[in-house]
């Protein structure tokens, strides 16, 4: 790249700081990159770090010495995040997704990228002092959470089916018994899609009585990982005995009434989990 | 937001802008936004542009008037595309992914979204001068590309189904022919996921003769929409009759040998396609 100034390399270094979560670049690739003095560097990285954080946009995080360098680590701020789960309740309460057995449409704020960007964002934040090695889903609608999530946690996604594919190799399967419903499920996990002792962070759409979160549990203990968190989009309410009791939810179904045709939804734990890292 | 400098504007207007593909943003709002004089924002601009084109990271169409603003369209440069087709192919011929039956293992490809981000810029590089409305795809392993694209795009993503979900409200079903192991199957796709009249673009992460992709276009008839294009990751050699002839991809198999344990491949048509678009 030729040299270029100031105001051209804030520009490609926001780029390429926000292409490249949670990766620590070092000042000499940036002074090699823009052929200009590390004290030079130093100074555009003092500016993208005031307007990271000014703006909520995430940390810039620093480290001195030799192999000294840069991290952008994705966060949000209070007023951010409550904005985007009081959006999400709003959404939650449209009365056209209520469905026959009380299951609601979900496919409409799972199927738009911006808004799940949006989302992954804040369970990265809440997450982004933990050593995270994965995020593990479980098909087919957690996917689009848990690409965004991992997307901005710069981690690969492994998905639990519950059928068998020829085309994903060997694969562990475990026997489950889904909480609500109380029938007993398969899932599988491609053998090569987790290396064994792994991190893992568990993403799901829903949770109501966390069957399918505690089966994932179960089958990564097959792989010798450690789970690190759970965190689900929407949690059911009314739950008589939940399975797995340490997650993050944006929000909480707090009534769904198919007889008067009316959705209650409200904020998750998740502004509280928030609050929790930020203070640290 | 307080009155800025300008190297704070640009740090932030890059953000934002990224954050928001092929939506036109008025210079009022951004001239509010920073305080500062739409001369100035105008200048601004100039510089995120010029940082934009030099890199690949996309254009900044501008739009004079009363109603004038400007609008972030992602691309890419044809190093840049060489280099990611390039990295594909050799991935894909990497011997651990033959498994029995000549199928390959993808997801340690599919897994990555950092990965697949940047293939989701390509595509959105090619289709950037179309009209879409949706990215549609097939559960489960189109899905992620499905999402890398349609971000890149700011449109929602329509998921087929194989199976029959409750969840989903009244679906529309159709019998397709899977083109190389000529079995009829089924794919449904929620009523409510997709408007009648939408411009949707097709996507998968694998394509044989191509019977999925018939099949989704026969779908895509019965909600009166319109095929954009189709666009799949990997498509396989030797196939006798492709039952769709026109399509984009970034790689394809030359060769899958599993008794001599070799699989080649080479390039798709991608350059060719993002040439024309880019020479337009």
């Amino acid at each position: 790249m030729k040299k270029i100034k100031r105001s051209g390399r804030l520009v490609d270094m926001t780029y390429f700081l926000i292409q490249r979560p949670h990766q620590l670049v070092s000042l000499s690739y940036f002074s090699e990159r823009y052929q200009s003095a590390k004290s030079s560097i130093s100074e555009d990285l003092t500016i993208v770090k005031e307007i990271f954080e000014s703006q909520g946009i995430g940390s810039l995080l620093t480290t001195a010495g030799a192999s000294g360098g840069v991290k952008y680590v994705p966060m949000v701020n209070e007023q951010e995040g409550r904005q985007l789960v009081k959006e999400l309740c709003e959404k939650l309460e449209d009365k056209e997704r209520l469905l026959p057995g009380g299951y609601l449409y979900m496919m409409d704020i799972l199927g738009r990228p911006k808004h799940l960007n949006e989302i992954g964002r804040l369970f990265a934040a809440v997450f982004s002092q933990q050593k995270i090695d994965a995020v593990m889903t479980v098909a087919m609608k957690g996917i689009p959470l848990a690409y965004a999530i991992a997307s901005h946690l710069d981690v690969p996604v492994s998905i639990v089916r519950r059928d068998h594919r020829v085309t994903e190799g060997s694969m562990v399967s475990i026997n489950y018994v889904s909480g609500s419903a109380k029938r007993i499920q398969t899932m599988s996990l491609a053998r090569r899609s987790l290396p064994e002792g792994s991190n893992v962070l568990i993403v799901d759409d829903f949770m109501k009585a966390g069957g399918t979160a505690r089966g994932m549990m179960d089958l990564l203990a097959e792989f010798k990982a450690n789970v690190v968190g759970i965190g689900v989009l929407v949690e059911a309410q009314d739950v008589e005995e939940r399975l797995v009791d340490d997650y993050v939810s944006i929000a909480r179904l707090a009534e769904v009434n198919q007889k008067e045709n009316r959705v209650q939804a409200v904020p998750g734990n998740f502004l509280d989990k928030l609050k929790e890292v930020t203070q640290k």
